[in-house]
């Protein structure tokens, strides 16, 4: 199993403890963690994942495998800037968004158009949008909630 | 000037007709149109330029030049898929967005990550998520007024 | 017709002279120039198709289109790095590849893969690989024995 | 350690016998490997890595995570088509080509164009080309001396 989280590259120390803990549990439950390798929410993951032994691959948006956070196993590097984005989402079988910007919405975007479920922690919500769209967020409470929706959704 | 209209491949005879619009408007005032080359929105919006002699851009998602839609002058095969979005949205010097769904959600998220304005005509709000960002979609009441404020706003 | 040639974004002067000349021989034929968008060969190409009239793209690898040369008429910002090369090859219906390194061979590759007929001057020749392959790149003698070449061989 | 084989996706026995070494000799040493995650040599190449106890990463063209051999470990879903070239090149800190076609071609430029070390095995020399590059292709005689060099080569 390969769960994505994605989350902007700076961000504060609650959503960084949040962040954590969802890498930690996705470990304990023996899934993959595949992120965008940088720092902010995607580290974070990592180094909760690392703690409970799990494997970490960062895809990163960089020519060069040393910008990859200390917690990546495996740098993929793209050298494609933003254009990685659609592969961190594609290769989740299913997204953990984590807050985050503009960025983790492009991500979430790409995610629901390939029909890969998101869960959202403290994120895009994009309920309140007057057009309708069948899939959605699955908005989650804390992170093990998160990470029990996951994988529960989680494509094969 | 060039500016990016963005929207779904399959659209209805009422956003059709909107795209169409803009697409007649933009050409009028010199502007370049660049697009995703398919049908729907990108087709309607490319026949409105060249209704009155614009330019049209196609920045395909496939391998083949022939999936272009009759009113692109130019094909760019791009074979990359739904990460072709990243350049329509990275072209414009403002971008259109028409309706439209995830894909197209995808593409107002990387543009206004690049800090490119955006103005929305029937389409996503975003303005009701909790979360704050600098940058926002410009909503448009209609096709003349997304293009006078995606002219006025576009970045150099 | 859109051709794209393809060379190294720095050149000697004489390069540069057998680039520009191909520029303004296939404006002259009435051909669309498609390329990376950057100096050296790509510049001279597009100065060459200008100063006949001609119409040229600039796939840019970075983000920012004030990195295209100034002869580039419409610059198409990837910010995808090298894998904008990928591009550049599929968008020409012909490819002619004047001198270049690397980077112009990965995009000749791209091209003989695709199906697309790469011509070449002073550039890249393969003939004496071991390994068999079915398309090969064009030899010409000079600039206007490239473009007649190219013309005549592009696909539709 | 990480290290990209490459080549075509479909291929001769003998030639699947000779990635298959490869894949093996690089798990015994520790390394990762990486690769289009297809099948021909890729596949051979992974399942020589599993035989190993190995771990391998296939960096797939389509959208689906079905497209990977069943060798592969983790599958990184692009939906890139050839763009995922660059991503295969330069993810490996050296990379070895075993035989293959214009698509190994354009991986081994995008290697050498990155400063990567690449070394063929039955594959592309380019030795004999007049124009002078700095990087070359490290030819290797078997499985064992590709491995070898690659390890000893291998970027930091």
């Amino acid at each position: 199993m390969i769960v994505a989280v994605i989350g902007a590259g700076y961000c504060s120390r609650d959503i960084a403890r949040l962040a954590e803990e969802v890498g930690r549990l996705l470990a304990q439950q023996g899934a993959t963690l595949v992120c965008g390798g940088l720092g902010g929410v995607m580290e974070a993951a990592c180094r909760g994942a690392k703690s409970a032994g799990g494997r970490t691959i960062g895809i990163l948006p960089g020519r060069s495998r040393r910008d990859a956070n200390p917690f990546v196993d495996i740098p993929v590097v793209t050298g494609m800037g933003e254009a990685r984005n659609v592969i961190v989402a594609g290769s989740g079988q299913a997204v953990i968004a984590v807050s985050g910007g503009y960025g983790t919405l492009s991500e979430i975007a790409h995610a629901l158009k390939l029909g890969i479920p998101v869960v959202g922690l403290s994120s895009w919500d994009l309920s309140n949008e007057g057009t309708s769209h069948d899939e959605r967020i699955i908005q989650a409470r804390d992170a093990a909630d998160a990470v029990q929706k996951a994988l529960l959704l989680a494509v094969d």
